[in-house]
C-alpha cells in the first residue's frame, strides 16, 4: 500500500504539504492541492482516518445507537440520521442496543472509544442515573425518544401518552364503547405511556377500563397475532382494538382475517407509528403518526452542533403525534 | 477527561503497563490487570480506539456496505453480520451505497480509511474492473450477492436465475399458461437474472414469452402497485404473475384486492426473497427463499478470517434458493 511519503514524492511537495491537503488546511495552495489529489488517486492512497483523528481529536464520525436495525422503525431512523451525516461530511457508526441494558451501555461505550464526539442515542433500558453520567461525559450526546430530567434540551422525544389517548378517543368518537388494547411486553416507558393514554381516554369518557381488556405480546407481527388471539379467546364483546404499534396491528389484522372477522365492519383496529406496513396491509391501517424521520434528523443536527461548537439548531424537544385516518376504523357493528 | 497517565498513577503502575493491559498483552500480570481495570472504571477512562488501532494496525471493526439499511432485506443482512461481529468482539461500521456507483465507492473507501481490515460489501453498481482493484487492495474484503470473476472464493452469491425459474415452473406446474412478470427497474444483475430465469421456464415449456407480459417498477411496494396496474391495464388474460421480490408482490396484491380480483382464485402471485412481509400479507405469499441470514453470516466469518489470518471457514460461494409454498398460488380459474 502507498504511504504518505510516496504521495509527497509523486506530487513533488513535502509530507507536511500532503498532510495539509488531507486535512483541508487553508495553508495549502491550490496548485499543491491539485498535485496531491492527483497523486493520491494514482497511487490509490487512502489517508488513515485513525491517524487523522488522533491529530485532530475529531473523527468525522457520528455515532448512533438504535434498538435493532432490522426493525423497520429503526431502519427509518438510521436512514434519516445517515442523511444528515452525509450532508455534513460525516460517516455514520451504528451500534445495536437490542433493548438490553448491558448491550445499550456497550454500544455507547464502544462509540465513545471510537471517539465519536457526536452521538445520537436511542436507549430505553439504561437507568436515568447511569445515563446522566454518560451525558455529562459526552457533551455532544443527544437522546432520541427519551426525556431525561436535567438534560431536556438535549432530548428529542414523543408524547406517547397523548398519542394513545388520540387513538382511543378516535375510536370512542366513532361510537365504540367496548375497546381493547394490545400492548407491548417490553418494560420501557413507551409501553407504559401508551397504555396510560388508552386508560386516560376511557376514563375521560366514563367507559369500562380494566386489565381484562388488555392483551400483551412482543412488539412485532407475531406478538400482535398472539395478543389478538388472546383477546378473541376471552369472549369479550369488543368492537374496537387500539394497538401498541403498526406491526402488532398487522398481526392482529391477520388473525381477524383468518377468523373471518371483517375489518372495519365487525372490528375496528388502530395502529401507532405509521411505518410502511400500515400502508400495505388491507384495509390500510388508521394509525398515529410518529414523526421519526424529522425527529432523527433534528437529533443528528443537534448532536453535531453540540460536538463541534456550531450554532445550535432550532429543535422540538417534545413532539406531538397526529392521527392518520385510513380504512381500518368504522362504527360499531 | 482522564488520561492514561492518570490511570497509571491511580493504579500505581507504569504507563507501559496500562497500555499492556488495554491491549490484552500476555506480559501484563494478573494483579496489574486488576489494578488498571479498577482505575479505568473509577476514572471513567475510555482507551482511545484510534490510538490503539494505529499501534495494532487493526481496528476491531468489521465494515459492511449495504444498499439501503431501511429496506427490510438489508436490515436482516445487517443484523446477521452484527451477530458475528458481536460474537467475535468486533464493532460494526456500516455504510449505505444507495444503489449508486459513486456512493458505493465512497462507502467502501470511507471504511478503508477507517482501517476496517475485514469488509463485507454488497455493491452492485461498481464495474467489475474497479471492484477488482479494491479486492486486490483489501485482502479481507468479501462480496455479498455478487460473483466477481477471479475472486469467486471471496464471494457469497445466490443463483437468482435458478430462483426465478423455480418460481415460474411452480406456476406452470399448477396449470398456468398465461404468466406475467413484475420486474425491478434497477439495472443490476439480480433483475436481469431473475427476468432470464422466468423466460427460461416459459421457453422450456413452450409457452408464450414476450415483453408485453413484463411490467416494471422500483423494487418496493409502490413499484409493485404500479407494475400490477400496468399489467391489468394491458387487458391481457393473465392468470398468474411472478414478482421480482416480496415487496413488489405485496404492492401487486394490494392492487388486486382494490380491484376485487381474488388471490389465488382468480390470480396466482409468487414473490421472491421471503422477507417478513411475505408472512403478514393475506393470503400469505408463496415465494422463493433467499437465505440472506446464513449468507451474511458466512460472509462476515470469511472476511474476519481473511483479515486476521485465521482458519478459513467452510462457506458456500453460490447458494441455491428454495420454494416456500404458502397461500397465494392456485390453479388457473
Amino acid at each position: 500500500m502507498a504511504t504518505i511519503k510516496d504521495v509527497a514524492r509523486m506530487a513533488g511537495v513535502s509530507v507536511a504539504t500532503v498532510s495539509r491537503v488531507i486535512n483541508n488546511s487553508p495553508k495549502a495552495s491550490e496548485s499543491s492541492r491539485l498535485a496531491v489529489t492527483q497523486a493520491m488517486e494514482q497511487l490509490q492512497y487512502h489517508p488513515n482516518a485513525n491517524a487523522r483523528a488522533l491529530a485532530q481529536q475529531s473523527t468525522e464520525t457520528l455515532g448512533l445507537v438504535v434498538g435493532d436495525v432490522s426493525d423497520p422503525f429503526f431502519g427509518a431512523m438510521v436512514k434519516a440520521v445517515d442523511e444528515i451525516a452525509g450532508q455534513t461530511g460525516n460517516f455514520l457508526l451504528i451500534g445495536n442496543g437490542y433493548h438490553n441494558e448491558q448491550k445499550e451501555r456497550q454500544a455507547i461505550e464502544q462509540l465513545m472509544r471510537h471517539r465519536c464526539a457526536a452521538l445520537v442515542v436511542h436507549a430505553k433500558k439504561i437507568p436515568d442515573e447511569d445515563l446522566e453520567v454518560l451525558m455529562k461525559q459526552v457533551s455532544g450526546m443527544v437522546l432520541l425518544n427519551r426525556l431525561l430530567k436535567g438534560f431536556e434540551t438535549r432530548c428529542i422525544a414523543l408524547d406517547d401518552r397523548y398519542g394513545a389517548w388520540l387513538a382511543t378517543r378516535h375510536l370512542i368518537q366513532q361510537g365504540h364503547t367496548q375497546i381493547g388494547f394490545i400492548c407491548s411486553t417490553h418494560t420501557i416507558s413507551d409501553a407504559e405511556d401508551r397504555l396510560q393514554g388508552y386508560y386516560d381516554a376511557l376514563k375521560e369518557h366514563g367507559l369500562p377500563c380494566n386489565d381484562r381488556l388488555v392483551a400483551w405480546g412482543e412488539p412485532d407481527e407475531v406478538g400482535g397475532e398472539q395478543a389478538m388471539t388472546e383477546l378473541l379467546g376471552r369472549g369479550k364483546q369488543l368492537s374496537a382494538v387500539a394497538c401498541y404499534n403498526d406491526s402488532m396491528a398487522a398481526g392482529a389484522l391477520a388473525v381477524l382475517s383468518d377468523n373471518g372477522i371483517r375489518v372495519p365492519e365487525e372490528m375496528s383496529l388502530i395502529g401507532f407509528d405509521d411505518v410502511l406496513v400500515s400502508r400495505y396491509v388491507r384495509p390500510r391501517l388508521t394509525t398515529v403518526r410518529y414523526p421519526i424521520v424529522t425527529m432523527a434528523q433534528q437529533a443528528a443536527q443537534l448532536a453535531l452542533a453540540l460536538a463541534n461548537g456550531g450554532d445550535r439548531p432550532e429543535v422540538t424537544n417534545m413532539f406531538s403525534p397526529t392521527l392518520v385516518r385510513r380504512h381500518s376504523v368504522g362504527g360499531p357493528g
